[in-house]
């Protein structure tokens, strides 16, 4: 960066212009947006959905290997996905940040571009927030907004015995992209003339630093008019997320080792760190893909979309949450994902 | 204390459900509650309002001096007063908290006991939210949400030229609570055998730790129909939020000194601290009073109630915002108030 301008030379007012002279306001529903003392929403006739979540630095991200741009793309992203797990559509975020005076304005217009992008290519309105200094650390906290027509959310406690468990995309590169980073970041701590070594691991690294909320699978269930029995986000892995899906809806399950969608990249840098990609998949947090649960009828209607997998279904809740391998066995799933009051 | 309970026993799930356990919900609007991806929120033919802030310990708040069931209070009252300063009505918030391991999940509790009070009291759904542990401090982020009657919200930047500028409550006693804690602080890290002296000033140390959002005041506007021009809430102190007045209005000011409502309590206070009461009201912040303008042919209906002072109008922008003293001296009003870039 060329240029250092000092936060405290704009003040906290200047410095919110500043950041958010560059959004337009794309739904309708935003009444008043940025600038007073709350934003104005008008959502005549449909069920407004509301999320929020918490990024802290050095518990949810190293600025060592994350850019200001993908971590505001990424702070946006995991909120809309949550507004995505309720099939509804978001349509406006607030967002607060706290930040020490090691950061520049700069490195804050570069967060906010990765904000503005996702907000862009979600339609989604920045209508307000809060900005602070903090005596440590990057601080960022997001709200999310959204509608759905009414009573066409989707919860995650309404799955029902026979229902097939489908997830989107793939799972387990976030956390092999995690795995990369940690390594190439513990390599430069110890030499740091080492260049990091990311060849061919493009995939894994984007998986991480730049997720993407599902709304193309909203989108397809909107347009095929499927409705998911019970529906969450996959962000702290697969057990622990299709644990909560089975201990809300009082069932079990059984999910299929070969069912489970991985990546070939995915795959191969398991092998390179001799981690088994299941263990991956089924461990990994933050792939932001959805699961939900499927009426066994409306099977046909899902093999249309290759970016859905059936992996398994639910059971009584006496059988409990069982993985069946690639052998044959039987494992009892448990919660291993990720926690973030166990580091 | 007794007992401590560390948070990762509890993890973040089970954290989380003792945490809103004892939480019920108020308003039909809210459909859908904690323990979800979203909260969902049913607001047909009324509009929705939402604000935002962050806390941060070292910044916003000493928690030498707050004890967590008011600091808990306080982050809900802050926010919910941003909501009755657009003329709206709060239904639901979402808290988010960062905490290190040096808090026990009995502290929490504290803290939440605080938030749950101001619940109860506004009526107000807490819905959602995200919880973390941090490496240093106390984070809290907090988002509220109200609904208004259709274009019934009321701006900053509606004002005009002749209207009355009126405030709720008194000021500047929320400034001296804080000055008499730092310097009880002071003295106790010097030596601390040496007891608080807090009497007689539980009325400005209750104006720091335990603000009220001005609900009684929207409340009254709706009883006898009264619509303000404009209004936002005085949080930055008086001389900085009426620039903002001023500036979104593109007018000026002129506020009479010796309209400013301040109470015995603090004008005892500021003396012994050698300050000028007036100074405290203008540049101190943290009020949460109701800042509002109003045409003049409303004036006789706010007489009725004696929480409403008004201190001057506004006038042309070329007059510039000026304070004209009980000298009989016109100052210009200049933004003093707080600013977190600048510590």
């Amino acid at each position: 960066m060329q240029n250092r301008t000092e936060i405290a030379e704009l003040g906290e007012f200047g410095l919110i212009e500043h950041l958010t002279k560059n959004f337009e306001i794309h739904n309708a529903s935003t009444v008043l947006s940025v600038g007073d003392d709350a934003a104005v929403i008008d959502h005549f006739g449909k069920q407004t959905v509301v999320t929020t979540d918490l990024l802290l630095e050095g518990i949810h991200f190293d600025l060592m290997y994350t850019p200001l741009k993908h971590l505001g793309y990424k702070a946006v992203m995991v909120n809309l996905s949550d507004v995505y797990a309720m099939n509804a559509t978001p349509t406006q975020i607030t967002i607060s940040i706290g930040i020490s005076n090691r950061f520049s304005l700069e490195a804050l217009d570069e967060f906010y571009e990765g904000v503005y992008l996702a907000c862009e290519k979600h339609g989604v309105d920045l209508v307000g927030g809060d900005t602070s200094s903090s005596n440590k650390g990057f601080i960022i906290s997001v709200t999310a907004i959204g509608e759905v027509a009414p009573n066409k959310f989707v919860k995650r406690s309404t799955a029902e015995k026979g229902d097939l468990i489908c997830v989107s995309g793939d799972l387990g590169g976030a956390f092999l992209g995690l795995t990369l980073m940690e390594r190439e970041k513990k390599i430069y701590l110890e030499n740091p003339k080492i260049q990091p070594d990311l060849e061919n691991e493009s995939y894994v690294v984007g998986r991480l630093l730049k997720p993407e909320a599902r709304k193309d699978i909203i989108d397809f269930f909107e347009q095929h008019e499927i409705m998911p029995t019970a529906m969450m986000d996959v962000s702290d892995g697969l057990s622990s997320d299709v644990l909560h899906l089975c201990k809300q809806s009082a069932l079990g399950c059984i999910i299929y080792e070969e069912k489970i969608p991985i990546s070939d990249e995915s795959s191969k840098t398991a092998y390179k760190f001799g981690l088994d990609p299941t263990v991956c998949a089924l461990n990994g947090g933050e792939d932001y893909e959805l699961i939900f649960t499927l009426k066994q009828e409306d099977h046909d209607k899902i093999t249309l979309n290759e970016e859905i997998s059936v992996i398994g279904y639910m059971t009584e809740i006496t059988e409990g949450c069982k993985l069946l391998t690639r052998g044959g066995n039987y494992f009892d799933i448990t919660a291993q994902g990720w926690n973030a009051f166990q580091k």
